[in-house]
């Protein structure tokens, strides 16, 4: 029988680079995409580790059973309000109250046109 | 003794850009890889999951024993019909019934160039 | 006590790209890079997948111990002599008799630039 | 309960690539993104492997309890003074008296630009 995931996933490598110019739409952006094949919504909580700071932690969103959010982390409306700052390294847990998969992308862009784009699965613990 | 695989594979980062511009071979595709190093051939379910609508399931593809299909997400020929919709983020499952391995690839291209290209090899559940 | 990694990897995602211009150094390439931290020198056996074709199986080579040589997949002489044809999809297994662990990369090249690199960790069995 | 990470981990494609030009911001590098969510400290040694000559091993430092820094290796300073040398293939591996997960990323850059930037999770042992 198919575990669906895990519940826990930690991403070290998280940045969020400051806007290259003004477009607004193919601009630097970083996503954290969830998905959940389950019958259950997912209950999330978000922290947020950094290199000099203490965490930002318990930042809460739900992610509907069998649906697959891209949660764009410039975006505080969809990740719960919080603000992430501009070229400061850090790095993100999330917890979960149902087994779900979670993948890291970012986008580097620039003059309207893409440089480079970044992905790997994050990485589960306690499954 | 090895077990060539997982049944189950989960992709929670798939996104088909709409093509940049009229070249039809340097263009905007991604693929989902599928290694079957099994003497039989795998019967595959693919299951696609989106952000707000419901999940499109059991769209079925073979891979024959002992081969390893790039399967381009962008060409409905090669996975069962299905017509991905552009520029709408979405996740896939791909259930198997011999173990595979299953790495998840996107490129960008414009004015006939490559812009990014990027890689994971998927996650596997029930192995 | 640590493992030292995995003895059968695989990789579902290869494609050597035919050379985009004369550059002989900023060129298309892949690399396996196989790391092998135990005291014992790994004698390995590749096998490679296609989409249409038959595997080519049991191409031999040697990492010796406390050694990381990342391979060319474009260099027959790194790779047991066997040339790898380009704009080809394929796959490839790894078989060691020592632990290793191994990460597939691939570098697009055009004008003696960079168009993008890929990497991820390959996907380890029977460990 | 979580395991929060494990205690070892390989990473078997690193690779710093001499600067391209003097830009001293956007320039080649590579980072070991090294996220610590435990409540202590973590003592840390890397081990450089190489193709050709002996390991470098024992190299240490310290990442504090529910920090995530992320170590640049072409920065002696960050990585207990060893400096990486230019162009040279090699592999890493890092050992922890807690557990942690660690990340590798690496960008190419010239001409004050992004070229292409990669990353995944590295491979985790012992856990």
């Amino acid at each position: 029988m198919p575990t669906n995931g895990a519940l826990t996933w930690l991403i070290p490598d998280a940045y969020l680079a400051a806007p290259a110019d003004d477009d607004t739409v193919m601009k630097n952006h970083e996503a954290i995409c969830i998905l959940n094949v389950t019958p259950d919504d997912a209950h999330l909580k978000l922290d947020f580790y950094f290199e000099d700071r203490d965490p930002v932690e318990d930042v809460e969103i739900t992610v509907p059973a069998k649906r697959c959010p891209h949660l764009r982390l410039d975006k505080p409306e969809q990740i719960g309000g919080y603000e992430i700052p501009f070229d400061v390294p850090y790095g993100v847990r999330i917890r979960s109250d149902v087994p779900i998969v979670v993948q890291y992308s970012r986008m580097y862009a620039s003059d309207s046109k893409i440089d480079s784009v970044i992905t790997t699965i994050a990485y589960p613990v306690d499954n």
